[in-house]
Formats: C-alpha cells, sequence, structure tokens
C-alpha cells in the first residue's frame, strides 16, 4: 500500500470517527472523500471460523480487509479507532432477529468479551472514483442511503452460515454503465465490478422502489439499475442462519478508515 | 470459471491421482500441464480459524483455493478425489518436528477425524505459462524438485500462528525476467508475481545452493534467481509455531486438480 492520504482527508476521517464516538447518526456515503470506508461483523469466537470461512466463500460480497482477534477494538486501518464506539450506528442481533440499534456498543463487548471482528470491503469506497470520472451518486445527491436488496441468490454455505447475497444499487446513466463495471472493477477488495446489470427481476427483486435496507432509489429515463455485492450480506446470513448473537454496523453507516481507496486498486 | 479442461488433460490428473493412490512418488511439477495444483495443510478444528487467518493475512504465500470442513477428503476441484491418498507424499508433524513423511495420510484421519484442511495455490500452476512462453523451467529440464527456501521475512502472524515467507526459485535470463513477472503476475490465486528478483542476501539466504526444501538449483550465466512466495510458508509455520498436530504435502508433492491454470488468470 504505497498510496496514502492527504492530511485533509485524514483530518476528516478523525473527525468523523469522533462525532460518531460523540453520538452522531448519518450514512457515511461521500464522508471523507477517498478513503476507505468497512463493514463490521463481530461474532463471539464460536463462530469466528465459520464466519471467516463464509467470507474466503463468497469473497464478492465479503472481501476481508481486516480481522480483529478476539476482545480487539482498534482497527490497523484506523490507528486510535475504537470499533465499539466510532462507526455511527450498529445493530445487535439475537438468534438471527434484530433485537437493538445503538450507536454505543459496548455493552456487546461487556456481554462478550471474545467477539472477533471483520472489516469487510464496502463498495462506497469506489463511489469516489465513479464520482471523479462524472458518475452520478443518485443517493449522495439526495442526501439518501443507498437502496440494498436481499436477492435470490444463494451465497456458498459455511458450516451453520448461510444465506443468500445482498446487493447494493446505484442508477447509472445508459453511456456510463460500461465505465461504472471498468472503474469499480479495478477495486476487487471492495466488491468490484458489479454482478448484475439491468434486470431486477432475475436476481428475485419484485420491487426496486422497496428495498430491504437503505433508502428507496429515484430511477430516472435512460438509467438502468446496476447492482454490486453488498457487505451487508453477512447480516442476510446472521438472519438466516441465527447465531445467538452478532454485532454488526447498521447499513450504510460504515467505519471511516484512514487508508486512502488507491490503496485497494489493482 | 468459464475455462475447462481438456479431457486428455483431465485423463492424465486422474492417472495421476490414482498412481499416488497406489503408492508411487514424484514431485508433480510439469504433470498435468496447464492444470492447477495446491499444497496441503490439514490442521484440527481447533486450530483451523488461525491457519485459516494466517492465510488471510499473508495471501501471497497462502493464497487459498477450497477449505475442505472437518472431515471432509473429497476436493470440489477434483471429483472423486480422496484428500488422504491421493497426494504423492505427506508429512505428519507433531509439536512442529517432522514426524514422520508417509505416501498415505489415512492414518491422520484416523487419529483426527475432525481435521480441517485447506488447499493453497502452487507455483507449478504458472509454470506451464511460463513453458508456453518460451522460458526454461529448469527444474524440470533437470528432473528435480523446485528449490525452496525459508527466508528472513516474516509473516503477519495469526493468534498461535506465526513463521516466516518460504518462496520458490526458478533461475530465469536476465532478458526474460520481467515476461516472467507479467506471466505469473496474472495469477494472484497462485502466488502471482515474483516477491524478489535477484539478491538472495535481502531475503537472508546464504546459500542459493543449499535450499531448505526440494533440490539445489543450477544458476547459468545470465541468469537471475526470481523468487516467489511458497504454499510451504504453512509449513514453515508449523515448524515455527509448534501445534500438537498437522498434516502438509511434502514439498514439491501436490495435489493435481482437474481445473484449468485458467480458471484462475485475471
Amino acid at each position: 500500500m504505497s498510496a496514502r492520504a492527504s492530511e485533509a482527508q485524514l483530518a476528516e476521517a478523525r473527525a468523523a470517527r469522533a462525532a460518531f464516538r460523540g453520538g452522531a447518526v448519518a450514512p457515511t456515503s461521500g464522508v471523507a472523500h477517498g478513503l476507505v470506508q468497512a463493514n463490521l461483523i463481530a461474532v463471539p469466537a464460536d463462530w469466528a471460523f465459520e464466519t471467516l470461512l463464509f467470507a474466503q466463500r463468497n469473497p464478492k460480497p465479503c472481501p476481508v480487509l481486516e480481522v480483529l482477534e478476539a476482545g480487539r477494538t482498534e482497527s490497523s486501518l484506523a490507528p486510535g479507532s475504537d470499533l465499539r464506539t466510532d462507526l455511527p450506528a450498529y445493530r445487535i442481533w439475537r438468534d438471527g432477529e434484530l433485537a437493538e440499534e445503538t450507536t454505543d456498543a459496548s455493552a456487546a463487548w461487556e456481554e462478550h468479551p471474545d467477539l472477533v471482528s471483520f472489516l469487510i470491503g464496502c463498495s462506497f469506497t469506489f463511489e469516489a472514483g465513479l464520482a471523479d470520472a462524472g458518475i452520478p451518486i443518485r443517493h449522495q445527491e439526495l442526501g439518501r442511503n443507498v437502496p440494498m436488496y436481499r436477492t435470490s441468490v444463494d451465497c456458498a454455505p459455511a458450516g451453520r452460515l448461510r444465506g443468500e447475497l445482498v446487493v447494493s444499487m446505484r442508477p447509472i446513466p445508459a453511456a456510463r454503465v460500461a465505465d461504472a463495471v471498468a472503474i469499480s472493477g479495478r477495486f476487487p477488495a471492495v466488491h468490484g465490478a458489479p454482478v448484475h446489470v439491468g434486470d431486477p427481476a432475475s436476481l428475485g427483486i419484485a420491487d426496486l422502489g422497496a428495498p430491504d435496507f437503505g433508502d428507496a432509489p429515484e430511477l430516472r429515463d435512460g438509467e438502468l439499475p446496476v447492482f454490486w455485492a453488498c457487505g451487508v450480506t453477512p447480516q442476510a446470513a446472521i438472519m438466516t442462519s441465527r447465531p445467538p448473537f452478532a454485532l454488526t454496523h447498521a447499513p450504510g453507516h460504515m467505519l471511516i478508515t484512514d487508508v486512502p481507496d488507491a490503496a485497494y486498486a489493482l
């Protein structure tokens, strides 16, 4: 990773983490432009192997950026960070049910001191590349969260963990679809190229207007819905597989790291 | 993986596995030209998470092609295969010491029915690409095993597992080094581009003529030693970290799969 973040970028990342630590809540798309953002899933140690194996078998939705061993809470991607507090919003899952949404997850580590944390690449990372190429990022323009959908595509199971692929969707002008594929394809560590272009029904998505996570999209004339594998996929696996306990970020509410996007570009 | 192996390739792979199952012993470099070969490491289930994490943190020496969950012995990369018998030679490790070399590892699964097996990419895979480009593969020409060296470069540790990088070495004519880099770089899932070109001392290798694994090389005038990350790295981690039990392939004696190299090319 020879690419380096600018001082201005780092200051914005640190300020954002501090604000979230202080209780601020907002989707992180567009925050600290050009720095990598990460999905979080944390499980007790006896589920760690299956979680890592699930990610290894499903690298497109679950590209692992970092694994923090049992009890660790400072990401090496963001020195000084604290995973317990520095994301804007968290979800606590019990037996596969959403039990609580919170802005401070410290209690999760008190309850399970052996939590193993996985940071998973996020498509917000390549949004900077799309924006730099003049491709509109509709949910940012509208100040909304990106729409995400559970699909009918099964992930490869791993032990007790199984579930379907979750995708994020961005409306892309037809003339820019190829560019969006090429630009995001340069970032395999953060979901890479789209998994699907243009036909929601074949992914089992009945209604684009009713995403399972995030906010409703706005598709305009001449735009195609383009679908990327999404780091919320582990949350769908939790809902399907029902482990006794899991902690995740709230969809769209990521860890902002100090690592520039370019560090993960081919 | 749209690439498909030819019937002739598959027949050669099956015949090789059958011969090894019958007790034949030989290094596998050059066998079943154009099909992927794999390193093996198998550990009891309570070491599985750390082994997978070690691989995830050291993807260059330890690119995971497949994980077989506890007790499973048929690789999906080679239907009909049996990991207990189909490699030409195995090593049994106890407390980090080489306890036994054998051509049949069935007893390991009887002793540890919960063995989790990891198949790791092998640089033999891209040798076909080098050979097709007219780059000499010296150890094949000489009918020897590739030379492999423990280096002074530490891998990223994972829990109880730590150890140094192991590299394989091929003498490459100076005029072809760039080609060898480009060709192997197209195969990141099987170690990819070299980690080092031309200066063994800076890797902590004192004597190229005395490899830690495999056979001595023959370097000719105008050739540079070129070093690739090697799937024997987990064996060095076993020697350093001393888990109570582990099973590996014998260096250079791989699982031959039914999957064409092209399936792992960018």
